[in-house]
């Protein structure tokens, strides 16, 4: 019988062994949890749907590239809940075989995102050419699979340690204020199985709404939120298929939907659009 | 001597010849322009900035796959102005040498976007493999150049006729409302060389502005249009570097920057934010 303590979770998530999504995993649900790596985002949404896994650990935003809009449109295209959100200081490592000096290094590969946030680390050291590959931690796979002592990854430390690679450099991120949050989603079934958060965690809720393109239409959505002094963190708006310049908002904003500011802002926001989706409540997480 | 009729003009693009951008901009300045190929965003950017091109010609969104954020990066970094819109219907060709049918097509070749908006032709066609590449008109001069008979690109009728491709399959995309709305952008110093606009469209501006993370504060933003009937037809917001889940906030809105309604709204917005830029105010397109 599955028990709430994440032993008995499968969490999946994007990438291989050693991402930093599996790292986010770890950190919110505990390190008994099972994670099942994914080559794909929409393979992740499609595992939890098909019940193959009781969750997934989702990157929504990183604090310099910005939103994932590819999460977005999977939310909106899946029946899955936000329970839970937490946030991973990205730093970036310089990953080797063991022994291979900085000296020896003339490819590194990573993901593009991860290479444009070492920009410093490629100008000091103009020997080295900087390759895309397909993930991080998948790239530390395959430096050291390679056995080739000129070639190395960028990553993070648990993709070294997963691998056996050593870490020639570390945090040779151009900016430390690089940060990824991450959501929790589960089938609205499977809430149960998700570790219980501490009573006193201050809450967050996330919706989705769309609203006929009429003058001012936006501000008075904001209103319902604005005039009841619940407090916005985020807003995002991703197109609508069939709908050239409409767009569906997502939005996130302090309290639970079970507040009862929150719940008339809710159904003040109904009043005005064509649809509403609240996506989730759950505990709010620092950074 | 330069004359504003864009017979002199140097219009920047990203992609090769027959890219949508290159058609965009001979919609946009005239057949005379002379267009000037760039692999990368920001080196078309940077060809505008150092003066080896008057304009750029950038895609700022598309129906259905959503903004281009690279670009609402690099106009935050460069001091550009917009000075016109266009919009785009794209049209997905199957593209490959005069004399191959599609039954010898094995692979075909695009950009990743335009492949996934053909997804009900590789759903019909299951021999085919779909093969992620730079560009969408750098596809068909590739498989033009490499003489295959098992190769094909998927591009516009431009890129077809320029490289002297046959159309095999027209109008392949999934979704007939597939869009993409391009700016035009100049030096402050260049204006004068853009093609007038007939005097009697409509105007649009946009803008970008910061505000101090405080609560209700995009409220009280949009009610600086809102309040004066100035009717917002987007937001952007984009991550800033160094203040994790701050953002600037990018907002397309009816009327000309001189128009008095608009004038004061822009004035009581900046009595609110950390900073206001005007990116320009343009003739209006329909799509």
């Amino acid at each position: 019988m599955p028990q709430p303590d994440g032993s008995s979770m499968r969490v999946a998530f994007q990438g291989e062994h050693g991402a930093f999504s599996q790292e986010a995993a770890h950190k919110l649900v505990g390190s008994e949890a099972q994670t099942l790596p994914f080559r794909k985002f929409d393979e992740m949404f499609e595992a939890v749907s098909s019940g193959n896994a009781e969750a997934a650990m989702a990157p929504i935003e990183n604090s310099l590239a910005g939103s994932v809009h590819q999460n977005y449109d999977l939310m909106m295209e899946h029946d899955l809940t936000i329970v839970g959100e937490t946030y991973l200081r990205i730093v970036h490592n310089l990953i080797a075989a063991p022994g291979v000096a900085l000296s020896d290094v003339r490819r590194v590969y990573s993901h593009p995102v991860a290479l444009a946030q070492c920009g410093k680390f490629f100008r000091a050291n103009k020997q080295i050419e900087a390759e895309p590959a397909y993930d991080t931690a998948g790239s530390v796979r395959m430096v050291l699979e390679s056995g080739s002592r000129a070639d190395a990854a960028i990553a993070g430390r648990l993709a070294a340690s997963h691998y056996g690679g050593a870490i020639l450099a570390e945090g040779i991120e151009d900016n430390a204020e690089n940060f990824t949050r991450f959501l929790l989603l589960t089938r609205p079934t499977s809430i149960g199985l998700i570790p219980a958060p501490p009573e006193t965690a201050a809450r967050k809720t996330s919706l989705v709404f769309r609203v006929a393109n009429t003058p001012g239409v936006l501000y008075k959505a904001l209103a319902a939120f604005a005039l009841r002094d619940v407090d916005l963190c985020k807003i995002e708006s991703r197109p609508i298929e069939g709908r050239p310049w409409e767009y569906s908002f997502y939005l996130d904003f302090a309290g639970d939907q079970e507040d009862p500011s929150v719940n008339r802002a809710i159904a003040h926001l109904a009043e005005m659009a064509e649809s509403v989706r609240v996506l989730g409540s759950y505990p709010s997480a620092s950074y």
